[in-house]
């Protein structure tokens, strides 16, 4: 018989969204919730919205004994419960704890708030990411070969492409990919010409990856030229307006690959996130570099939060020791 | 005294506006008129509209006489009053009134509408103008020393980069720079923490040259992630919140100048459109390749669609004979 006994609460608490997860003393998830209580989506602004979100959706979890909570994503932001500051790289993941920020409830339940992550490197733009580093270190959590010259691309609204050293970061870059082509589909003249109509998946592939290979190809031009591309195949007729979405998918998932490739060494490439979202880079990665990511890992956040949890020393054994 | 008689009428007519001219039998502009009838602003759908559209703008230049109208732009698209299919390149721009179509109003004025160009390079998406071809034609008319090896920049929503031999366009490629400018500061997060706050003009400069020089900067990463630097920018205080757009504007502007350079090879290079939109081209020019335009050529279309009308043999002299 397991072990059902909740012994820690861990919050996802993004932009949009907020997910929970009641987990065993040994990490395992038990429940989970989801809500669209994101830090930008309150029930009531400010405060008293955080409260709120956090007790309907907890719900009974807290009822019949005290359990620590921790939380990362956009609840440490300035929009959030509490600013945490982001901890510089190279960052050591298991320092997070020491730069975690803590807030307490109007009912006296305390929540420990992971720092987000900055890489500041010289003669260039600052890069932040907030949320992804407690992903990044559930994925290489008890994978003692990811944690060493392993490159994690964590695709998304905002991809983060990380370098991790020994279980540090040592430094990450983010590319605004997902959000470009949303903008793109939605708002510009190329979403015009676009249509959502079914099309063979062997069509919809070959036009992701017309389009990678282009954003690939030597002499192609830029991305600001390239994305045309998608207008004129589509007039002309070339592709049909059903397959138009695909290429531009793969002018930026190519444009993004190829970019970030030129700046790093060879080395393990780990792909997080959502498993549609990671095939369609997988694919991408394949046909740019001639080889895969070595793994594709869904949902590491509440192993992260649970490396935290014990990291920081909230949970116990029985014998009142920290695991 | 000046010859005030009007010989011509020449139509500039685009998705969003229309301007007219009334020019004389030399080709001087004696009258400007401008609407918000765009093809896609048209008083009423279809036929219809493009003709209330017409004789609104028209008025009473043609009451007295009649006289010979042309046009150009998306007026020719399937959008248009009547669609023109593209010229291919390499396009003789001396050529273009036997690639025209002819509308007739209601009332029997013919108009002659000027073809677009397509350029379909092998192994590459086609690329398509429609209405810079007769902006290119006035650009060069009367300047032998611009009809070859120069490279024509028509900067805008879809940029246009033109190669011209001979007087004939051999090829060209299209930016979606002012498009994706426009979408990435209304719609994306990176408008979020820019500011239209007054701003010294060396401080504004300043952050676009920045903007600039990260584009071209080897090891920069793809335009994908330099976008993400306007936010981090911001986020950190590095950048006032007033000088983000510009420094947005300088890396789309200079990935555009760089990957465009790079593609072709030394020769004059010509800035066509708005004063204020070229200058901001010319510095970044200068930035990068270390020298400007040759030139910049303000509202070369009544130019164009005047040569157009003589190519078509639609101006005759007193004798009867074309001009």
């Amino acid at each position: 018989m397991t072990d059902d006994t909740p012994a820690l609460i861990a919050l996802d608490w993004g932009t949009s969204s907020l997910r929970a997860f009641a987990m065993t003393a040994q990490g395992r998830v038990i429940d989970t919730r989801a809500s669209g209580h994101g830090v930008q989506h309150l029930p009531e602004p400010g405060l008293p919205g955080f409260e709120a979100a956090f007790a309907a959706i907890c719900g009974t979890w807290l009822d019949r004994a005290p359990l620590p909570v921790v939380a990362s994503g956009m609840v440490g932001s300035a929009q959030g419960w509490r600013e945490v500051p982001y901890l510089p790289c190279p960052a050591d993941l298991g320092a997070l704890p020491h730069a975690a920020g803590r807030v307490t409830t109007a009912g006296g339940q305390d929540i420990l708030i992971a720092p987000g992550l900055i890489h500041d490197p010289a003669g260039a733009p600052p890069d932040v990411m907030r949320g992804e580093e407690i992903q990044i270190a559930g994925a290489i959590a008890g994978h003692p070969d990811r944690q060493a010259g392993t490159t994690l691309i964590l695709p998304g609204t905002h991809s983060k492409w990380a370098r991790v050293e020994g279980g540090t970061v040592t430094g990450f870059e983010t590319h605004m990919t997902g959000e470009l082509f949303a903008l793109l589909r939605t708002r510009s003249i190329l979403g015009r010409l676009m249509s959502d109509a079914p099309l063979a998946d062997t069509v919809r592939h070959a036009a992701f990856l017309d389009g990678v290979a282009e954003a690939a190809r030597d002499g192609a031009g830029g991305l600001t030229h390239l994305l045309f591309g998608t207008r004129t195949l589509g007039l002309t007729g070339r592709l049909p307006a059903a397959a138009l979405a695909e290429y531009c998918s793969g002018l930026l998932i190519g444009h993004e690959i190829v970019s970030a490739l030129a700046t790093r060494a060879d080395g393990p490439l780990l792909l997080v996130g959502s498993p549609a979202l990671c095939a369609r880079y997988d694919r991408a990665l394949t046909a740019i570099a001639g080889r895969g990511a070595e793994a594709i890992v869904e949902n590491p956040a509440p192993a992260g939060l649970f490396r935290l949890a014990c990291d920081a020393g909230l949970l116990t054994s029985e014998s009142g020791d920290p695991i």
